[in-house]
This record gives structure tokens, C-alpha cells and sequence, in this order.
């Protein structure tokens, strides 16, 4: 089988009604609205020198620490979510957005290509002495993104030059030579947008510094951050590091030696991208082992239903196995599109199905409700559970997730199809039609369906010329008694690493039918898992679906216990979030009326209910109120 | 009906089991240890002034904090502590150790009377800059009460004139009065130490002195802190407060408008406990009313099943209401301990049974868990859940609850026996004995039990010759259908107010028979405590009940689910420490090993099982393992 390579979002049309919706939501309202935000916070102003810096806005904490470090990559990552917008439709005002802030960017940038306007703001004598926590690395990462994203939609380079110098000025500074330092950067990003340039450019400088960021990690005797540290305060000092140990940052071990998920999500997850990326492109066995490895523990052990990811808001990542809280879950919206990123590298390593799985269950649930259904509201930690208490904000003193859920959703198109020289995969379904090369002929695809709320799919396969080649279907593993017919005929649908492969001569007309039974089930949890002990969750396709008490009134959600025997009703319903699939069953329903007092002996009086259940991603559209995930069950 | 006043722990005999040993553990391993442990921690050490202090154990929080800075309220609880274990049994070697301790306050208090060795040895310049954050008053407050203890056990007064001096500094500096600072504490305590020693000496200006700091708290235009924080940071310092609000010392409004309990659960407690002496000292009826809402707001909406109080560890204390999440209750001991200081006072406002019944909660659970069974190990956070993690440490870098727990048992007969000008009142039951002054009139009582084990009880009651007065019997809320005889003869046994009153001529021989029938009880949560949904609670008698791993093997103790109709076995197990009653119930348990993976379709796998409750005091002296309080249930 030669190698699968995904097919740029430019290259896929939305066309299906679920993601044509989020897309235009997010071209109409949410990037715009972004780049207000950034004024108002005061993030496009800090790109602004050599004026006078403002006095800080989020006033350092008290261990020094300011959010503001990290505004360079707020702009960077809003200028790559513009940057998609525009490949779907050109747009003079986000366009003049974009070049105004690469005007102050180029202007900012030091004689010797440094760009990084905190420091050069606020600290300029500072540069390059605390890679452990102040982001210059990832920032340069994201405005690295940025720059790609414009220039390949727009084929403007400027901004990618300033990029390219500032590159210049760290593979200078930084690497294994005499009279470089030997740093990496405390939050990894950088590694993988310099393998998106390498892609881009074939320049092998970006690999070999890519090569070098990861191969340098968690090198001990000394740790790099040590000697930093030491140079930073003084041989004696002792200053404490809030996080403890390096684990936060991946960098307590070399990468090919770690075999447990640790620390700060994101980092985890963008590292772990990077690694994914290398493993393919050097053909390191043992990087793609450690990835492998890191996969496994994720998902075995640490992983939320939703695909969130990081139990803990004081990491902002990983604890111990099984410790998944529902209600304090922080499952960063960054991490699970940062997983995204990652399950996408995986799955094109070996065309294995169960990345797809995870890619598409991160992308449905822990990913996208991170995004309100208006475009301007976000989530940044995504509980399973809620008392009403937390509600969607409209703007985070740490807007990362803001702008990831963006860029996401404007790209979305690029996780659908992948080809290789003799081949093209569908991983995901939705509605999509693009023109894809396979062996130097152009083929017509066109998928139509009403995924994720049917699994009925028809996809039609146009070569040119008729020729041979394999279409490959994604059976996600949720799925069973998948059925394929290609023009009429049925196929054996038998498969192999998660993907049913047909190999036949196609000719214009060839249509293919693919029926994904779709029937709503119930999740249990590993024991592990204390907190869903007698629970158990809903869950339809790739949807995740949860109780809101909107859909119930009458009080918390959690008075309501679903029967284990009872039947799950799927029902479309039109009228609601303009037509989704809710799940209705038989439950029984605790009275809050009826209680006074905290603790009493008498059992709760239970009487028969419904409870409705809408898809995860929705919740907290509709004003404040309770919601479960893991239901208390009644065997 | 005369008051009733707490006969001292002094005059209270622990005749029998339960009580014996916990006290025989305290004096014998408690008290000791806990004094090697001050030595090793440099805590004693502090004291030594003006000796150069050596390098800070507890380097200063990145916000500038240090536990240290209450070092000194870490001596004073130990010298209460130690001072009530010399009442049950006099000992040169501790009588020494407090003496060298009183010898190093003595040298290191400045000729102004001031006394706070942080202050004095680390930051002179500094004192009385800082009451929100520094605890010199806290400090103070638990000096003097070692001071009183000291005094009233030994008749050494040093101590207490050392404290007195400090005493007379403080009301120098503070005060309404023209040139003072119209200062109060950031950590209640010191207020219900001055009520001690107004009860002591008599003397009016502590009472002057614990009015004025309950009247000045959160009286605001300007607050005392924000005046504070000027003068210390500068005019335009916007240095931000770590717990953004004076909730967190209940200082964000005065005391007598205060409705819902906040902020960190220990400082709340000392307050309510302050105000409920002044309400009765003062008969001040704002400030008893006060505290009625107050107490009515935690037993509605904030206490866990145990009495533990204060869910978060971000405040170490209260958040909304419901808000009782079991794994990660914060829960400290010093809360339950604390509250049982409120509920005493509570309870000696118009002997309502309601707050002897929290009283006796809080003891027998939430503060009782604290100590380990070798006496010599601590939980500081009491969790009502566990999946293994957490198990007891033999220090804390805050010691406060280690000393918290060892004087509370080291004083524990004071919470038995109350006596008015016209009878006697029985709170807690568990075998007494004591000679107690009724109307003038020696009376001779000893009370027989196995309580908390057994209901069945006996009193003798002998005066020196026949009188007539009350007897109350507190029949706790918990009990139906308690009986009572006297000599033999059935008498009514309606309680008002939680009490039984036998009013009769009693004469030497007389008998009262009590027996408080004790079966084993499920318990269920308001809905509002999303986190117990589907799950019940065992409790027997003031007992709260929970489910360890060592006593049933075979994997988390979540997996088990008990039935909600299944009969509870109460079984007395003389084998297992020294004799306590366990639960046992039918259950149904899934089998962990059966699992692979995070998440499945399929039902797990259940098996008849049996479930084995013991005494949540006594969970975690048998190693690690998973606990729960609230079993997931079977309907």
C-alpha cells in the first residue's frame, strides 16, 4: 500500500448541511468577532512597536507570570483561522485585517529577525532566558501556522518571510553546535508547524530543527530548563517551579523513552503531533513506538467518553489513570483539537481505522463544544457534568481555545479524504465533493449524506478515464452490520484495519452505497472510573449525547435514572438547533419538591419520566441549567 | 429554665471503652509525638529569639506567604493539648517540655508586650502590617488558649501573664478609640479565646475587646484590609488578594447581616463559635439570630454526611450549595473540630437537641477521622470517597489539625454532661462518671455504655441526699422509639427539643435505664447533591458507615452496588480493632477483571456479592485502598 496523504481542505466542499452550517457560523460570525475581541483585549495593539507598551492588562501573577506572554501566538492563530475563511471565500475586510497586523508584525521584528513583541515590548533584554515558561518558541510556532495559512491561500509571502528570518534567527541561537544554546521550548508547538513549512518549502533546515527540538527533549545531566534557571536566579537559587516537575512539559525524559501520559494537555498532544510527523518522515521505529505507546495509555486509561482530555484544571492536564472526573473536568477544548491533530498523524502512518475513530469522536464531542452554536461564545474547560453553575463565556483571559475551535471547523474539510498513488480513503462522512488525483488521473468524488444524524451514504467515483484503484470506506469502529453496494451490487463490507477496500476498475457513474446502522447505545465505563459507578451514557454514531435540564425541566437533571432494559427512541427533530437526532427513554425521576433538609433515611420517592437527551456538543445553548453525560442507571 | 453550663472535662470521668482508648492513645503516643514532630519541623526552634533564624523551612509562596508565620498557634494548640492530657495524668517530662516553651516566649517577648516569633524574628519592622494574610492575632488566640489550659490544669500562671502582656499590647494598638487601628483579624480565633479567659478571670475588657472585633468585622467604607493594603503596597498597588474576596474571611460584610456561610471553613467556624459566646454573654438577640441563619445554612445546604465542612481545597472551605463533591472533599478536620466548638455554644443557647446531634456527628466522624488508631498519623483533608490515592501522613507542612484533633480528645468529657442551678443534662453517652453541684447539692452520676456501639444505657444517679431536680436525656435525632425507665419503672419518654426531662426527688441508688434503639440506616441526599445520585449512605447509631477495600478484596469498592431492600447485618467483630460493629450487606459487584479498554457497549458483568461496612473514623489504618461513603444502590 503506498502512503495516504490527506487532501487539503481548499481541494474538499462542504456540502453536507452539519458542517456547511458550522462552517458559515464560523465565517459569518466567529472569525470576525475574533479579531474584535483581539482589539478590545488589547492583543493587535501589543503588536505595536516600538510605541510605549500599555500598562498589562492581566497584571502578572504572583509568581511573575503574566497571560500576556503568550498574545503573539492569539494572532497568529486567528490570522490562520482568517487564512482558512478565505480559501471558502475571499473577503477585502479580513484581508486588510490580516495585512494590517503583518504590517506591525514586520515593523516589530529586531534587526537580527527576533520577533516576539512581549519581549521586545516589555523585556527586550530578557529574550531567550526562560524557554520553561514564557512561550517564545510557541509562539513563533503559531505565527509560523499563520503565515503558512496565508500564504497558501492568499500566495502573499511577506509575512511568511518575516517568519523565515525570525526561523533563521533561532536555528542560529539554538542546536547542538559550539556556541549555541541547546534549548527547547517549555510549550511545545513549534515542532509541528516547522514540519508544516518543511512540507511546504522541501527546505530540510525545518526538519533538522524539528529533528533537533524533539531529539533534545528531556535530555538530563543537565536539563536544559536547570541551566536556564540557574543562569535566571543565580547558582543558589531556589525559586520554586510552580508545576514541580518536568513532566508538565513532556521534558522529564527523552520522547522515545516515555511511555506514560503526562502533564499539560496540549503540550502532550502538539508534541505528540510532532513526533507523529517525524516518525513518518525519518522512519524512526522507535518514535513511532513512543507514539504508539502514548496513544495506547491515552486511550486506555485517560480519556474522557467526549474525547476531552486532563482531568485537572491545575496541570490543565493529565493525573493518574482512571481519575476522570465528570463535573471538574477541565478537558481543555485545545486538547481535544490538538488530539485531533495527533489521530490524524497516526492514522496516516498506517491507514489504521481506530485513529479515524478517535479523530472523529474528538472532532463531534470534546472538540466542537468548545463553540456555542452562535460562533461567539466558547467553552475552554468541557465538563461531562454540570449543576448549572458554569455557562459559556464569550470571550478567556487565555483565548487559545477561541481561535483553535476556529481554525478547526474553517478546515474541517481536510480530515475527510486521503490519497495515495493507488487509492483514495474516506475517513469521515458528512457531504463533501472534491477533484483528487490517484496515479496522475483526476477523480470526481461526491459523498451525500445527512451524516452524523444518518449513516445512510451514497458516494459517486468519476475518474476521467475509466481505471483501477482502491476506494477505501472507514467502518467506524462504533459501527456494526455495515453494508456497501457499489451500483447496486453488494460487496463484501469485511474490515480490515477499520477500512472496507474496493478494488475494481471505476468509470464515470460509479456510484457506491454505504449504510452505517446507526442505532442509539449505552457507554459503561472501565471500574476504574469511580465516578461513573452505576452510571452509564447515550451515545448515537460519533455523537456522545447528554440529559440538559432545558430538554427536562423540573430540576437537576441528575434526579433522572435511565433503565438499562429500556428502549432508546431516536427521534429527528427539526424544530430544534435547526434539526439534530435527540434520544428519548423511559426513566425514573427523584421530586426535589418533596425534600427539605440534606440527608434523610427515608428513599427518595421515584416516579416514572422521559428524559430527552440532545448531542454533547450542543449543551449550554440555550441558557444556564444542569446536565449529565453519565446517567445514574436502574438495572 | 436555668442555663446550662458544660461541666468541665476535668471533673468527667472516660469510664468507658470507646472513649478510654482514644484518650489512652492521645496522652500515651498523641501528645508525645506530636511534640518530637515541632522539634524536627524547627517549630520549637522558632521560638528562641533573638537567636539568628536559620533559613526559612517553607520557602515563601510566590505570592510572598509562608506557613511559618503561624508557627507559634502550632505551640499554643500543643500546649493545650498537652496541658489537658496533664489533667488526666500529671507528667514531669511534658510539664518540662511546656516549660521550656513557655521559657523561649517568655525571653522572646519584646518589652511592648508584643509576642509573635515569625514577627520578631524574621520581620520586625513589619508587625501588625498585614492581619488579613499573617495570622498574628490567630497566633495570639491559640497562645492564649494553650496559656488558659496550662494555667487551669496546673495553677502555673507565667504563661497566662505572658499572654496577658501581650494581651494589654494588643488592646493598645487596636481599637475604636482615637490613635488606634481600627484593625481585626484576617484568621478568626483569637475572639474565642478571649471569651476562655473572660470566663476565667472575670475581667471585662476581654469581653470589651472580642465585642469589638466581632462588632468591627467587615465593616466597610473603608475596609480595614483595603486601608491595610494601602499603607502596606502603596496608593496605587493593585497587587492582586489570591482569594479575590473577604468572603474568604468572612469580612465582606458585618457579622449580624451575614445569611449564608463562605469562605475558608475553619476561620468561619472559630467566628460563629466567638459569636454564639457573645450572643449568650451579651444576650445580644441580631447576633443569635445571626447565628441561627448561619447554622441553618450549613445543615440545609453545605455539611456532608460526616460533618465535614468545605468542600474546596482552592479556599479550604465553602463554594455554592450542594456543592459536596465526595473524592476530592477538602473536608479538614480543623472544620469538624471547629464545629463542634459552634454546635456546643449552639447548643448552650436553649439546649436544643438538634445541635448536640450535629455535635456528636462531627465528633464521631468528620473530626474523629483526623487521627489515625496508633494516634501518631492525620488526615487533614477528610474525603468521603477514594479510588486508593490518598492515605494518612504522619505531619503536615500546616500542622493545625494534628494539635486540633489531640486536645479535642484530650478534653472530650467536656462535651458530656451540662448543669443548670436545677439539673442535670446528658448530651453524649459512651460511660462517664463525675460529681457534679445541683442547686448547691454534690450529685453523684455514672453513666454505663457501650455506646457508640450499644443504646443500651445506665445511670446512676446520687445525690448526697434526696433532692429534687432534672434529669435531661438527650435522645438523639437519629433514634425512634428510645425508652426509658427509672428503678425499674417505664417512664414517658417524649423528647422536647431533644430531650427527655425527668423531674422527680432523687435519692442515693436511683437508676435510670435509656435505650436508644440502634439499627442500621440507609441515608439518601437532597437531588441538589448531584454527586450522590443512585447512591446511599449506611449510618448506625451517630456512626457514619463507609466501604474499604481491605475489607472487601477484589478490586475498587466501586464496583460494588448494594440493594436497596436488602436486610443490614449489624455484626459486632470483637477481632477487628479491639471490637467494633460492621454492616454487612447483600450486593452485587462487577468484575474488573473482566475489562479491557475505557469504555464498552456491553453491560458489565454482574455477580452476587456481599458488602462490608466499617466506621468512617476509621477508614485508612489498613493501608491504602479505595473507599466510599455513598454506595451506588440497586432499586
Amino acid at each position: 500500500m503506498s502512503r495516504y496523504a490527506p487532501v487539503p481542505f481548499p481541494d474538499v466542499r462542504l456540502e453536507g448541511k452539519f458542517w456547511h452550517e458550522r462552517l458559515e457560523t464560523v465565517l459569518d460570525r466567529t472569525v470576525p468577532s475574533q479579531h474584535k475581541k483581539l482589539g478590545e483585549y488589547g492583543i493587535l495593539d501589543s503588536l505595536k512597536l516600538p510605541n510605549p507598551q500599555p500598562p498589562l492588562r492581566f497584571p502578572r501573577h504572583s509568581n511573575g507570570f503574566t497571560v500576556q506572554v503568550f498574545w503573539d501566538s492569539d494572532v497568529g492563530k486567528w490570522i490562520e483561522a482568517a487564512s482558512y475563511a478565505l480559501a471558502h471565500r475571499r473577503d477585502a475586510d479580513i484581508e486588510a485585517k490580516i495585512e494590517a497586523a503583518v504590517d506591525d508584525l514586520e515593523k516589530a521584528q529586531a534587526p537580527d529577525g527576533y520577533l516576539n513583541c512581549w519581549y521586545l515590548g516589555h523585556e527586550p533584554e530578557n529574550r531567550w532566558t526562560n524557554l520553561r515558561d514564557n512561550h517564545e518558541m510557541y509562539n513563533a510556532g503559531h505565527l509560523l501556522e499563520g503565515a503558512i495559512a496565508y500564504f497558501q491561500v492568499t500566495g502573499r509571502r511577506r509575512f511568511l518571510d518575516v517568519m523565515e528570518r525570525y526561523l533563521d534567527h533561532i536555528y542560529s541561537t539554538f542546536g547542538t553546535e559550539p556556541g549555541k544554546k541547546r534549548g527547547y521550548d517549555g510549550h511545545e508547538e513549534i515542532e509541528l508547524a516547522l514540519m508544516k513549512l518543511y512540507y511546504l518549502t522541501g527546505e530540510k533546515k525545518h526538519l533538522d530543527f524539528a529533528t533537533y527540538m524533539i531529539n533534545e527533549r528531556g535530555r538530563p545531566n543537565p536539563h536544559y530548563f536547570d541551566i536556564e534557571r540557574e543562569a535566571r536566579e543565580g547558582g543558589d537559587s531556589k525559586q520554586r517551579y510552580v508545576f514541580g516537575n518536568y513532566e508538565y512539559s513532556q521534558s522529564h525524559k527523552p520522547v522515545r523513552e516515555q511511555e506514560k501520559v503526562v502533564g499539560h494537555a496540549v503540550r502532550a498532544m502538539y508534541l505528540y503531533t510532532a513526533m507523529a510527523d517525524l516518525a513518518a518522515e525519518l522512519n524512526d521505529p522507535a518514535l513511532k513506538r513512543a507514539c504508539e505507546v502514548l496513544w495506547d495509555d491515552v486511550m486506555e486509561t485517560k480519556m474522557y467518553v467526549t474525547a476531552g482530555l486532563g482531568p485537572s484544571a491545575h496541570n490543565e492536564g493529565f493525573t493518574h489513570d482512571f481519575d476522570l472526573p465528570n463535573q471538574t473536568a477541565y478537558a481543555e477544548t485545545c486538547a481535544s483539537v490538538a488530539l485531533i491533530f495527533w489521530a490524524q498523524r497516526m492514522l496516516h502512518l498506517d491507514l489504521d481505522g481506530k485513529y479515524a475513530d478517535i479523530l472523529e469522536l474528538a472532532m463531534f464531542n470534546g472538540a466542537l463544544s468548545g463553540l456555542s452554536r452562535d460562533g461567539e461564545h466558547y467553552f475552554y474547560a468541557n465538563p461531562l457534568e454540570s449543576d448549572g453553575t458554569p455557562t459559556r463565556w464569550d470571550w478567556h483571559t487565555c483565548p487559545c481555545c477561541t481561535m483553535n475551535v476556529s481554525r478547526l471547523v474553517a478546515s474541517v474539510g481536510g480530515y475527510f479524504v486521503s490519497t495515495s498513488d493507488d487509492g483514495v480513503a474516506f475517513h469521515l462522512y458528512g457531504g463533501i465533493g472534491s477533484t483528487v488525483e490517484i496515479g496522475g488521473q483526476k477523480v470526481a468524488l461526491k459523498e451525500v449524506s445527512d451524516y452524523p444524524w444518518s449513516g445512510d451514504i451514497r458516494i459517486s467515483v468519476d475518474p476521467e478515464a475509466p481505471a483501477v484503484f482502491d476506494v477505501k470506506l472507514r467502518i467506524p469502529g462504533w459501527c456494526h452490520g455495515a453494508t456497501v453496494s457499489v451500483n447496486g451490487q453488494k460487496v463484501e463490507a469485511k474490515a480490515v484495519n477499520g477500512y472496507v477496500t474496493i478494488n475494481r476498475t471505476w468509470a464515470k457513474g460509479d456510484t457506491i452505497e454505504l449504510d452505517l446502522p446507526m442505532p442509539a447505545e449505552r457507554l459503561y465505563s472501565h471500574p476504574g472510573v469511580i465516578m461513573n459507578a452505576g452510571r452509564v451514557a447515550l451515545k448515537r454514531g460519533p455523537l456522545v449525547y447528554c440529559v440538559e435540564e432545558v430538554d427536562n425541566p423540573g430540576g437537576r437533571v441528575q434526579r433522572l435514572k435511565i433503565k438499562r432494559d429500556a428502549a432508546l427512541e431516536v427521534k429527528t427533530e427539526a424544530g430544534l438547533f435547526d434539526g439534530v437526532v435527540t434520544l428519548k427513554a423511559p426513566a425514573t425521576a427523584i421530586d426535589e419538591g418533596e425534600w427539605s433538609g440534606l440527608y434523610r433515611t427515608k428513599p427518595p420517592a421515584e416516579r416514572e419520566a422521559n428524559l430527552t437527551a440532545i448531542p454533547y456538543y450542543l449543551w449550554a445553548n440555550r441558557g444556564q441549567g444542569s446536565m449529565v453525560v453519565w446517567i445514574p442507571e436502574v438495572v
